[in-house]
């Protein structure tokens, strides 16, 4: 009964009325979202963390100040430990400000798509390139063309997210492979350039940068994202007519740079070798200051720690926060980390990653080893009754990007799972900034978690 | 199998695989959906009706626009009829804008609150009124306080909505007393005026109207909302010194106007006498375009009707879209609509009202007489399985105030149901514009509400 040491009220209610171990957990969770809600740090940090600080590309100047803001801010929750975890990450830099045009449009004249060169993207050089458009829907149909359609020419990759997904994350998941691989796909035929519709269900005219990635036996070339009405606009042009664009980018990967996962932990009284991991990472784009993408899911780990401290919780469990570094172009903070785990046997129980947005929580995804999956996820279901209050529901699904690597160890991995709805409006574009993260729904998230946290801990898995 | 002429694949699928009457309902919810994300109108209605009519209190331009606006559309529909009904409404007027004064604090000096008056109140004339302020949490300190406490002086009604409610509806609920009731009360101890904190659980500069209601054995006084910051500050003021304020308004209540309920129909094909209602008020306050409160509703019901037409769905029962009028500030067309559906013996199976804004559906709420409540909700709740995947629950509890009249006809009243963490951010304030309404959001719940009435009218109740 002293795992609440200080809510003096619960030993007393709890001796004398005999109430039930259901009746004291769903109190201590009733006492995480007051807590919460009426005295929550999450929404302060997220302020200082995206206002003050800003934008925290892997390498700039934002990102190292995000790791000593975060050290910092760790360092007076009093935990037992505070610490940084070095990796190297890439240092890739937008350059000028890039130009997509139209040239030589008769319906359309010359005119300018409003557009972001993808994140590790090479620049097409200070002269810019001049070429055709083909357009296409797939990787596959860039192989279809071949040499013939797809050589010398700029790949306009225009599948749009699909709509009818609930859930747009999976829009997102059947589009993204486009920006991802298309600017490897289409060199291997010779293209001279890649154009990407943005990753978005909105219809609007901001471009969404995100990271591509160079497969290792091909030429990089430059890839832009262009907005969706411009995507759709361009698309409409091809019907009629021959388009040749004009773009120019001049961003460039310079060399690897230090930077740091950043770490605290209160360390577990019972079983201290058991490690239950919270995490988001702190690393953002260029654009915005990653408000929701993720300086919501750092600033809600971080308020774990701090709400099971504030109300006096001792846990049995270590309980970790981590604030990733490089999720966005590298992963180089998830890969560092579940290194370190895996080669000295730091065995982590759990790892629950919040990388959705701070979007009013819907519940977590579960992932894990299938040698453990259905038991232990039956474990965590049995917990639903207290979990179904607070709109919390469970599911399978993968976890989040930097704590994958955990698998192998056998624990179970979450991802937490706000409302999905709005997250594709804002990720990776100038308008992810703090005024478009509502103070409550921020707030519930980091309760959820805390929630699920104490669970894990108290009854293990 | 006629349900869905059209639908041709369903039908062949039927015959020849045999699938349950379930899977049948789970392909026709899906159709749905996709269709309302695919092809939904409520967001471009949604767009005109706020940013092209605009404001549309009761009695105003705006109101008749969009009594006309809202028939123009029904009768694009192709349904089986459409008619105004007429009721009288209040015409309130706010006249110049409101001022609300410190005039004497030692601390602040001069100063001036962000306030709106209250819908209904009285003004303070032309010459204005200052007057000592005193603090009151409820209604109840008020007849504590007594003659001796309140004559003379104005009365700031300062208790917030609890944070702490999930639910900010409950929120709302539990603190709007003193707004409704509040110049009423201190009207009987011979209060000069009242100050209401605005009812939001945000901190913020923004001052929130809303209706208010004069007791008829009282004297009317003025009342305006302040901000919850300037709240906050009167408050800290009021703990070290007497604190004396100056309000002028000039609003006034003029002659009853005029005005109609807009309604629109698909009657029923086998049971055209059992109706099923969606609806939502056209009237909003004169701050703001009511986008959310309730221009939501209102273009979600009416794409109720639109989906099932779009997609050929010949309903058994008679389908009604019921946009009322003067919600805010006297519910005369709620009243006017049960009052003829009672004396006419027009019976409701089901009423569904949308009022609660335009955000991700999470349910409904649903109410009904006792004698029939709990085995109707049973029935309502075989259907779960069909909603679950959708991200709907349902729960006993109140439907909506425009159709709670229909309660003596023993059909079930619901509510729909969305997510309630930013409603009270932009409720009755300047900021509930179309800009934050999310085009994704708002076609799930018209989508949500076509199912329900689809099962109801599919299945009875």
């Amino acid at each position: 009964m002293n795992k609440v040491s200080g809510l003096t009220f619960l030993l007393l209610l709890s001796i004398f009325s005999n109430i039930s171990a259901q009746q004291e957990d769903a109190f201590f969770i009733r006492t995480i979202y007051d807590t919460a809600l009426l005295d929550g740090s999450a929404y302060d940090w997220l302020d200082a963390l995206t206002n003050e600080i800003g934008p925290r590309l892997s390498g700039s100047t934002g990102a190292a100040a995000a790791v000593e803001y975060g050290k910092q801010m760790l360092d007076t929750l009093g935990l037992d430990s505070v610490w940084l975890q070095p990796c190297m990450v890439p240092h890739w830099v937008r350059g000028d400000q890039e130009i997509v045009k139209i040239v030589n449009s008769h319906k359309m004249g010359s005119m300018t798509l409003k557009a972001l060169a993808l994140g590790n993207s090479v620049g097409t050089g200070p002269r810019g390139l001049t070429a055709e458009v083909v357009e296409v829907k797939s990787l596959d149909e860039v192989d279809k063309l071949g040499r013939d359609g797809i050589a010398g020419r700029i790949v306009f990759f225009n599948r749009p997210m699909d709509p009818t997904q609930l859930n747009t994350f999976r829009a997102y998941g059947g589009a993204v492979d486009q920006r991802a691989l298309g600017a490897s796909r289409a060199s291997r035929y010779g293209a001279a350039a890649v154009l990407v519709r943005s990753m978005t269900n909105k219809l609007d005219d901001v471009p969404h940068t995100g990271g591509l990635r160079y497969e290792a036996d091909v030429l990089p070339i430059p890839a832009i994202a262009i907005s969706t009405n411009d995507a759709e606009l361009l698309s409409e042009l091809l019907r009629d007519e021959v388009i040749r664009v004009y773009m120019r980018s001049t961003c460039q990967l310079l060399e690897d740079k230090l930077s740091y996962n950043v770490i605290g932990e209160i360390r577990g009284s019972e079983k201290p070798e058991e490690i239950i991991l919270v995490g988001g990472h702190l690393d953002s784009w260029d654009v915005g200051t990653g408000a929701h993408d993720d300086g919501a899911g750092c600033v809600q780990s971080m308020e774990v720690l701090r709400l099971l401290k504030k109300l006096n919780y001792q846990p049995k469990r270590t309980i970790r926060c981590v604030l990733f570094m490089n999720e966005e172009n590298g992963l180089a903070g998830g890969r560092a980390y579940s290194e370190y785990a895996l080669k000295n046997n730091v065995f982590h129980l759990a790892a629950i990653e919040s990388d959705r947005g701070g979007f009013t929580p819907r519940g977590f995804t579960c992932d894990g080893d299938e040698s453990i999956f259905k038991k232990k996820f039956k474990k965590v279901n049995e917990w639903l009754p207290l979990l179904e209050p607070y709109g919390l529901q469970l599911e399978k699904g993968g976890s989040g990007a930097d704590i994958s690597g955990l698998k192998p160890q056998k624990g179970l991995l979450f991802g937490f799972k706000p409302d999905s709805q709005r997250y594709f409006d804002f990720h990776h574009t100038p308008a992810d900034v703090f005024d478009v993260v509502n103070e409550r729904e921020l707030a519930l998230g980091a309760a959820a978690m805390t929630t699920l946290v104490y669970l894990i801990d108290f009854y293990g898995l």
